[in-house]
C-alpha cells in the first residue's frame, strides 16, 4: 500500500507508521483531526506530501460525524479546523497548501449535507494523493537525466524515498528511475540527527528497493567529498519559495556550503505543491522547533542529563545560490530561480 | 585528580573511565599494557594529550615485572611493545610523540637493571603528563586573549575540556580562563556523532566548570552561524601539520567550511606535541576507521540493522586555509603557518 490512504470501508486514514521504522511496519488507522495533529506532530506521518495528504484527509475526518448544521457554522468550523492542522508543522509548505486546497474548492462547490460534503472532501484529499503519486514519478523521470549512463554516488540527507512522500519518493524515486535505466547507483544516506530518518527511514527504503546504500554520520559529508566520493547531493525540499530559497531538513544548508565548496553539483527534488510564492525570501519561513528530548533521549535512553540546555530546529534553510537545480513535476528550473520557477506557477 | 594519573603505590595507571560519562565518574585501574592498548582503542582514555600519556606510562607497566635481561633483548621488547601501543591509533600523533620520546630517553640513559628502568619510564611519563597540563594552561592564556571583553558565542565540536587532556582541557581552558577574567561566554557545544563526545563529555566538563552552554545536533552549526548565533569556532587538534594542516575529529571540516562561508574565525588548539613537522601535506595522515556498531548501536540499542553498511571515519583532515589560528603553548601562530609554526619547532 501507500504511505498515506484513505480506507472507504472504515472510514478513516490508514498510514504506515514511521516511528516504528525499521523495527516493524505497521499500518495505523486514523479516526479523528486530533489523531491526525498527534500522528503528524509525532512524526508517525512525515515527508512534506505525506503530511500535506494527511492533512487533507483530517478535514474529511472533522466532517464524518458532524451533525447537520447552517453553511456559515459549517464553514466556521471547518476555517477552525483547518487552522489548527495547518498549525501542526509550520515549515513545510504542503500542509497549508493541501488544506487550503480541500477548504477553498469545499467553499466553491454547493453546500448540501455534511454526508456530501465529507464525501467530497475524501474525493479532493484522495486526488491530491494521486496527484502527488503522478508528481514523483515524474520528478522521477525529469531527475534521473542528470544522472550520467556511468552512474553517480549520490549523497541524501533525510528519508526521500517512498516514505517520504505518498509514493515512489523523491530523491530515491530519482535514484530508483536511473536504476531501472541500468545506470549503476550507490547512496550514501546519513544519519539525519535527532531523529535519524536516514538511519531508519532512508535505508529501510533502500533496502527494499534493492539500492546499494552506506551509512554515515551526518559529520562525514564534507570528508567523503574531499576524497572524490560523493558525485551529487539529492535534497527533498519542505517548502521552495519563489526566488529559489529552499527549506529542507536541519543540515541541508552546511550540505550545500560543503558541496559547493567541492564543486559537487547539489539537486533540490520538489512537486510544486512545495512552492511557496507568496513569500519574497527563505528568511520568512518559520522554523520549526522541537522538544529537547528528542535529541537527549535516544530509544528510550538518555544520552545526557535530562535538565541539558537544547536548541533543536528541525530545518534550515539553503539559499538559492546554493542549488545546482530545482527538479519539479512540471521539469527541472534552473538559476536564475525566480524565473524558471515561475513557469510553474498554476 | 587529573584524568590519567601514575599511582605509585599501586605501580599501575589511574585513569577516569570516560565511556561511564556522564553517567559516573569512575577511576578505573590499569595494570598491563594490553588493558592500557584496550583502554585507549575503547575510547575509556581519549584526547590526545591525555593518549600519549598514556602510551608513555604503558611503558612503564611493561617493565614493571620484567625478569632482569640483557640490554639488547630489553630493547628489543620495548621497541616491540611500543610499535604495538602506537598503532593502537593511528591519527592523533601525541601517542607516537609520547611513546617514541620515552623510547629514545631510555635508550640514551644507561642501562642498569629493568627496576630502575622502570622507574625512569614512570619519570618521564609524568614528566609528560606534568607539561600537558602545564601546556594546557598556557595555551589558555594565550587562547583567552582571542575573546573580546564583550565576551563570545563558541562553537565546540567533540569534547575539548579537562577529559580531552591531562587536566585543564583545551579550547574549554581558554573559555574557562576567559569566564575568570570577566568575559560573558557562552559554547554551543554539538553532539560529535558517532561517539558523542559532546553529547556527554563535553557537557559533562562545562557543567562542572560552571560554563553556560547548549547543546545541538552536527547538522545545526551551519543555520546558528546563519542566525549570528556563533562568534568563534573551538577546534582542539590530534595533528597538526607544519603546513598547518590539521587532522581533528570528524566534522571539523565541514564546520571549518561553513564557517569560511560566514566569516566567522576558527582556531585550533594543540599544544607542540601534536604538531608533526615530519609530514608535508595533510594528506598523509593515515585517518582512522572504526567499526560499524559504533554508529548503529547507541548505548545498547540498535538504531539499524546490525547488517547496515557503514563508512566511520574517526578524522578528518581540514587544510590550512580554513584556520585562522593555531594555539600552541608557545604562542599563536597566524598564516602562513609553515612559517609561523616552524617557530614553535625544538
Amino acid at each position: 500500500m501507500r504511505t498515506i490512504e484513505w480506507n472507504f470501508e472504515k472510514k478513516c486514514i490508514q498510514a504506515v507508521d514511521q516511528t516504528k521504522i525499521p523495527y516493524s511496519y505497521e499500518i495505523m488507522d486514523i479516526n479523528t483531526v486530533d489523531e491526525a495533529i498527534d500522528a503528524i506532530y509525532a512524526l508517525a506521518v512525515r515527508g512534506a506530501p505525506a503530511i500535506g495528504t494527511c492533512g487533507a484527509m483530517a478535514l474529511a475526518l472533522y466532517c464524518k460525524n458532524l451533525p447537520e448544521q447552517t453553511a456559515e457554522a459549517f464553514y466556521a468550523g471547518l476555517d477552525s479546523e483547518a487552522a489548527r492542522i495547518v498549525a501542526t508543522r509550520p515549515t513545510a509548505v504542503n500542509l497549508k497548501w493541501a488544506v487550503e486546497k480541500s477548504v477553498s474548492e469545499i467553499k466553491a462547490a454547493n453546500f448540501d449535507n455534511t454526508k456530501d460534503i465529507f464525501n467530497k472532501l475524501v474525493s479532493i484529499a484522495n486526488g491530491i494523493a494521486d496527484k502527488e503519486v503522478e508528481n514523483a514519478k515524474r520528478i522521477g523521470e525529469f531527475g534521473a537525466t542528470l544522472i550520467p549512463e556511468t552512474g553517480a554516488n549520490i549523497h541524501t540527507h533525510c528519508s526521500t524515498g517512498p516514505l517520504c512522500t505518498v509514493d515512489y519518493g523523491l530523491g530515491m524515486g530519482v535514484v530508483y528511475t536511473a536504476m531501472k535505466q541500468g545506470k549503476p547507483v550507490h547512496v550514501y544516506t546519513d544519519e539525519t540527527r535527532p531523529r535519524m530518518q536516514g538511519t531508519k527511514i532512508n535505508t529501510f527504503d533502500l533496502k527494499r528497493m534493492g539500492v546499494p546504500y552506506t551509512l554515515i554520520c551526518d559529520d562525514t559529508s564534507a570528508l567523503l567529498m574531499k576524497l572524490g566520493k560523493i558525485d551529487m547531493v539529492f535534497i527533498s525540499a519542505d517548502r521552495v519559495v519563489g526566488n529559489g530559497d529552499v527549506a529542507a531538513k536541519i543540515g541541508v544548508y552546511g550540505i550545500a556550503i560543503c558541496a559547493k565548496e567541492h564543486g559537487i553539483p547539489v539537486y533540490c527534488f520538489a512537486p510544486t505543491s512545495t512552492i511557496d510564492y507568496n513569500l519574497k525570501s527563505g528568511d520568512d519561513i518559520k522554523l520549526e522547533q522541537r522538544p529537547a528530548d528528542e535529541v537527549l533521549n535516544i530509544c528510550g535512553t538518555y544520552v545526557a542529563p535530562p535538565d541539558t540546555p537544547v536548541l533543536n530546529y528541525a530545518f534550515d534553510v539553503t539559499p538559492a545560490k546554493y542549488w545546482t537545480a530545482i527538479i519539479t513535476e512540471k521539469g527541472i528550473a534552473y538559476p536564475p530561480f525566480s524565473e524558471s520557477l515561475l513557469k510553474f506557477k498554476d
